[in-house]
């Protein structure tokens, strides 16, 4: 992991880094943290590692609770080349929406060959990362993210006993996310849009039977998925406060 | 209405009433405060206006928002006397509950003829709340409840213009309920208790679809209708407080 870049401004910390082809970005507090919880942010389909909510929602865990959150473009995503097959995925996706087709079956598709390159990026990082001083392998870490970043990180959590508690909203639901879900067993806050056309509501709350969590919520919220609510980010940030602990210098809210 | 007793301790003055039959309990701050959203507290179906789970959100709301919390007991319940016929329903109750036999169609019926009394008693104590120097009729007013309860917040709020804002949680869906919740206009936070075997899910998730409030949230947890997880309590004080606002001379969180 190299570092590429670094700037501050109000409290944070940003650093950019390079992991092989991954490119990333990094948010930590100015003021250094005692056992900062690692959250590990997943980008919705089509964004990237500095995507407005998500870079929004990172600033807030880390001013707030001063957690270290690292983000990582997906293949062929931000700052990262696209490969012939995602091009002609991604094309599709634009003819369909612009016919007024269904975009989800491509969706799926795409998606499910995106985490599929995604999680073995996400594993290299999160060695990376904890052989940083700074976090090290005692950091309790949880993984937040939307559409693509959710069918990325149910991938990542069914198989990765590091991540402690997950917080996912809004994604096309199919077989093998179900499956996906019947091996997640931490922690986990899951979001339906309830009025996006796009996201089939009954399929939201079979995703949400499905997970195997002791403890698990649903939030269905009215609105459509993007821009998510202020009190939905807040509720996930108090959610990962609540699992994975927070730094033992920020105030208590 | 007359108030009947006054103590106060760690910040909180408790005042009991009497209006008519009506008997109720009214929790504020004993520091004053300066617009003061009125929240309206509905009990559990054989509980009364002190429940445990009652008590502990209405202080949370006083101490944290400066809120004035208002609960009545319902018809027969708490320090009210029991009629025959509701004393045959509690009896119905019991036995079927005794014999593993389902309870809902009793409760249903139960419920609704408490709800449709205690429906005017809260427009009452509403009046006479309102007519209280430091409530008056500028105020803020929500109502939150569990079983019984939002039986009675559904009722009452489908009819009642002065209601702006309810969180409800745990309650057997039956068709008056549903079409209660479409003439309730006003922002509103749901609760499904996931794993309680008494609710079923797939009728409380249609009972949040039929909600015409342009704001709603519905939240369903892992376990039981009691006790409600601290994290769900809190939300709902925090639902309140986004929609009533808080006492102007309450600190933020």
């Amino acid at each position: 992991m190299h570092f590429t870049s670094e700037t501050s401004s109000n409290g944070v910390i940003e650093r950019t880094f390079t992991l092989d082809e991954i490119t990333g970005v990094l948010w930590s507090p100015t003021s250094g943290t005692v056992r900062a919880p690692l959250l590990l942010s997943g980008h919705s389909g089509g964004m990237h590692k500095k995507a407005p909510g998500l870079v929004a929602g990172a600033l807030h865990c880390v001013t707030t609770y001063g957690y270290t959150v690292a983000a990582i473009d997906a293949p062929g995503h931000g700052d990262r080349p696209r490969n012939p097959q995602d091009q002609r995925w991604a094309e599709a996706i634009h003819r369909a929406r612009a016919a007024g087709e269904p975009i989800a079956p491509i969706v799926i598709d795409y998606n499910m060959s995106l985490a599929e390159r995604a999680v073995p990026e996400w594993q290299a990082a999160l060695d990376d990362l904890q052989a940083l001083p700074e976090i090290g392998v005692e950091t309790p870490i949880g993984y937040g993210g939307m559409t693509l970043g959710v069918v990325t990180g149910m991938m990542l959590t069914a198989v990765e006993s590091r991540i402690a508690a997950v917080s996912f909203g809004g994604v096309f639901v199919h077989d093998a996310l179900i499956e996906a879900a019947r091996k997640i067993t931490v922690p986990v806050e899951y979001r339906i849009p309830w009025d996006d056309e796009e996201f089939d509501r009954t399929s939201g709350v079979a995703l949400f039977d499905a997970f195997a969590s002791k403890e698990k919520t649903l939030h269905a919220y009215s609105g459509r998925h993007y821009p998510v609510p202020e009190y939905e980010s807040d509720s996930s940030a108090r959610f990962f406060a609540r699992h994975l602990g927070r730094a033992a210098d920020t105030v208590s809210d």
